[in-house]
């Protein structure tokens, strides 16, 4: 078969691979097809198509029957439009210091949304009763921006876990103390597949309020969701996904990858396989002397800490990226598409640059 | 060949169309065959892979080689980051009452970045500079919004088109009083189309400033571009784009997209296409009696007057909007996908209804 | 009796005045006495001092035992705060297209606090229900900023009043469409004192929601208040007062002036007498040959037309300023501190250059 | 002689003093005395007063001839018009995490101006190079917002005092990245008062960029001022204060305040002398066993650890702030108006209750 016409050329070698982000993975080709079966025809747009209303079947089967999704464009969009709404003009939103949120959006948080983040330093990218306490009072004085929020990451930015009953004691603790929870998901299905749980065990089951759902780095082309848990606590979220910029014409587009990736288990191969991968790439280079992994590997991350030298070495082999270069901590990230012999050809490259 | 895997089913009928909004049509198909061009591998993500890169020298091809994309994904993106690399925090923007801008953003331009518009009626949706010298004052007075960009759109919100020379004028009254000038090109490619001209002849030829170059509407499944045609006027707009949510992190499907569109002639074919259904309507439409073209139809677009419930019978037949509901008024538009089939029922139905 | 002692010195000449402005007036001088009554000791900032707690009691007794007075800086402080009390993030503002909001705040709303202004154009500055409905629409709408305030100015800025019932129709109206109503009160003294009644009897009394109650150009140093009539309407006023940058440390010194203006007549004295200086000014006015007036006088400030060169000349003579320098559209406005000598001369000189 | 007639009355005992804030005290007389100085006739509003033109000698006498001040209403409107005239939509504002833009400001900087802080902990509210450098970077990474200001505070939110070089070292050290150095003085005075050196000398001796200007805490009734040090780094200020609602209508009441305290020396003899009555409170303190004070006392703070139910009954005497309420810490300030018998007696019942 010719494959279909399109005046679009090849610019790039798709047997690359590297260890720099599950962004740089491309689309899973079932979510690719998805594309296909949703075009053709006219559909409603602005998100009153057949696919957006199939999408909150979808939803509604992972995270009960009150949950309702907002298909969005990426990360940045869901967390900005997702904060908007449980906040008011006056609210602040406590976060881990490492917080993608914090420190990975152009500061689109305070930027788009005047929302002060007041932050906590972290060991390992968790938050705590105890950490989020450090920020949590003063909701009377007009001087302090009013913390209305918690927004955690699952995983975090760390590339760690929360079990379900730390989120739980969280968001039992900002609850008591009149504050919502946000749960920043754009790796969600790696945690599930972490965790072995469904996405639902460690959001509405433990009483999160609002969850950025990740499409695009478990496999979608673009495409996340805001997904409302908590109805009492949000409205109008259409007129702030539209005021954001968030709002997607040809909605089915995005929805039906979603889709794809949702109804039945394309999310967690995606991500069981990531996953698998980083524990074969940590396990690989826990053998390599000289090289110290940072944090517990629970998801599709590995923190790695190396002379710099060394790194810099391996980065002219395999694309990564410093997390922190003063320190020599360096990122290494696995994707759907991450191959076992990626990971092993990555290690033995480790291997000969620590061993020069 | 059997159809690639997919979980995502079918939920609407892909034989169906109206005449609601060019957004209401699906994707091209030859710009769905370039997204699995570009599929595979790892691409650096954010906008440093070898698709976006590529698409530089199709736009420089179009516009000259000064010309820069900045690939975003929606039209209220474009418009909300070009006019921020153009207006300082004190600063205003002059455009028609029925902009896009101002009537269909949900307030975006005023909420996200703080511009405030500067309206000024029009018969037809066209500025002038005689229009534009009513809010074109007040430069020292900081009382008053500094009116510091004038925003036009090719073709106009309500199908009518702007003449090179007509947007010379404007460029050369705008430059004269130290303003640049925006071009909102949701629908650059139908202008260019009934104009029988490149895009480059009514932008950059005529001295407009930046550009937002529509792709949605033109057959993609999303996706439009900033386009800076004067590097003096903008920086970092590489930090707007991110903080305003607009960056796309595997934008190579984004860019690959407008490749598609623009390598070769899929824009022009598009949107020829969709403007002959729109005269064909046109033509149709004046054939019958009681029914009233409201403007000189000069895209896709026809804009009637029509008796309020004849219009209410039609749509139940065929999805279209009233544009002014008060005044019977209602909008018809083609897509690239609109047929001659299409368009004769439709008039086939409008004649019977009007008939009733 | 020596003056007290200051380094500061005098530069400019008392006995100067002219028709610029009642901004250009400075404070009256009960006002300036009434500071030095505050002074002395320790107060809690911020507005927990004595002045505040007080200034609380004379506000219950013009507006009524539910009124709150938040006191702020300026104008502009006192609308933008007032608006954002009153509106989501989605929200929009309805006013006319001559309003101060609109044309003199420098984009404070918009800039601010993101607020969309929804404008109608007036043939006097006022709104009516049926100017109010062609921008009431379209709640369900994301493309649209939400329409969630009407705001009106009492006295317009054209120096036009609304009757109580005409304000009661539109309270009316926009309560039934869900909106709330807004009334920039920067000469509500003036308002009040020409129609000869209450405060309350065009505000609370007819519904209007919240206030912006102007102290400076009723004879303050500077001052004005947020008046909350509508406690259901509004929330968390100490914040945004304060996140907006109204917050006065030493709040004592807004609070006793605006004591001083309220507790007594003296507010009500300050605007009678510019009121009638405006009656003789446009008495005066219409005796000279050639000098139309505009709107009806009606609180202190004469909108006239008269040949360009002539107000030139007169500008020589007595500082004021073109409204509509294109039109020859002047504003004279008088202040608690103009004469009627003043008065007079300006007549007088007005004369002799209408006869050049 | 009469006092001159009001109808304010007094509501508070002027005898009545505290250590809770220099806001607390009142205005200097001979701060009052000016306002009358500055009354009658009439003056161009919003700043072309004579008393401004004046205010601007008076500003290059104490930091040279290119300085230009623009009065504002209070700290935080200084600090937020400061910091939008020298950062981008994009940038970020690095500052000690102590700082008042920080935590006591209700995130006006974020809400009004967007601006994202970049935080540092510091042991005593001072930066260094060093810890700048621990938020200085990433300018080419539009995922983080851009560092283009490194904020001061002289002296710091903590009573503690930079010596000139080492804000010379700072400025130099943020210059030479590509930074612009902002001052935060609301207690300039305080710190020039301490170091015995003019203000200069700090300021733009060492090549601060631009500086909010106290006035309040120094004795005025409300006043501040942007001072622009370095017109290279902005421009369009006018515009900066009027849409951040910090423009004074009758602007003369605020420039002849601080004509009043800066054309001769009150505003040393203040700042003086509140310096000198922390100093005699700080020896006191340093008698009484079991209280710790925590920083140096270089102006008119004492920050203090003490016993915490020692310090509420100290409260029922004497009214004053807990700063870290967990920690048992306190602030004590002093202000222009506080005497050496506040002062001793203040000791005494500190013994008294540390006694108990």
């Amino acid at each position: 078969m010719n494959p279909p016409r399109t005046d679009a050329r090849r610019h790039h070698d798709p047997a690359t691979r590297g260890f720099a982000s599950d962004n740089y993975a491309g689309a899973h080709p079932e979510v690719l097809a998805a594309l296909a079966v949703a075009n053709g025809g006219h559909q409603i747009a602005y998100g009153e198509d057949d696919y957006t209303a199939h999408l909150q079947q979808v939803i509604r089967g992972h995270f009960g029957a009150g949950a309702e999704a907002f298909p969005v464009f990426n990360g940045t969009g869901a967390n900005v439009v997702a904060l908007q709404s449980v906040t008011d003009r006056w609210g602040a939103v406590i976060c881990a210091e490492s917080a993608h949120i914090n420190v990975d959006e152009g500061g689109a948080p305070e930027k788009v949304a005047g929302i002060k983040l007041l932050t906590v330093p972290t060991p390992d990218g968790k938050l705590t009763p105890e950490l989020i306490d450090r920020q949590a009072f003063g909701w009377e004085d007009e001087h302090r921006a009013m913390p209305q929020v918690v927004s955690l990451a699952q995983n975090t930015e760390l590339g760690t876990l929360y079990t379900p009953d730390e989120i739980r004691a969280i968001v039992e603790h900002a609850h008591g103390l009149g504050m919502l929870v946000h749960l920043d998901g754009a790796r969600i299905a790696n945690a599930a597949a972490s965790l072995d749980v469904p996405m639902r065990t460690f959001t509405n089951a433990v009483g999160v309020d609002i969850l950025s759902l990740g499409g695009t780095k478990n496999g979608a082309l673009f495409g996340e969701a805001v997904v409302v848990l908590n109805h009492d606590a949000v409205r109008h979220m259409k007129h702030l996904r539209k005021l954001s910029m968030q709002l997607a014409s040809k909605m089915r587009f995005v929805s039906v990858q979603l889709e794809a990736l949702l109804a039945k288990d394309l999310w967690l191969r995606n991500a069981r396989h990531a996953n698998e991968m980083a524990q074969r790439l940590a396990e690989g280079v826990r053998a390599v002397h000289g090289v110290e992994i940072l944090y517990p590997v629970q998801a599709n991350a590995v923190f790695a800490r190396l002379p710099h030298d060394a790194a810099e070495r391996l980065q002219k082999r395999f694309r990564f990226y410093f997390w922190d270069e003063a320190a020599g901590d360096v990122r290494w990230m696995c994707a759907f598409d991450t191959t076992e012999d990626d990971v092993d050809a990555f290690v033995a490259a480790l291997k000969e640059e620590m061993a020069r």
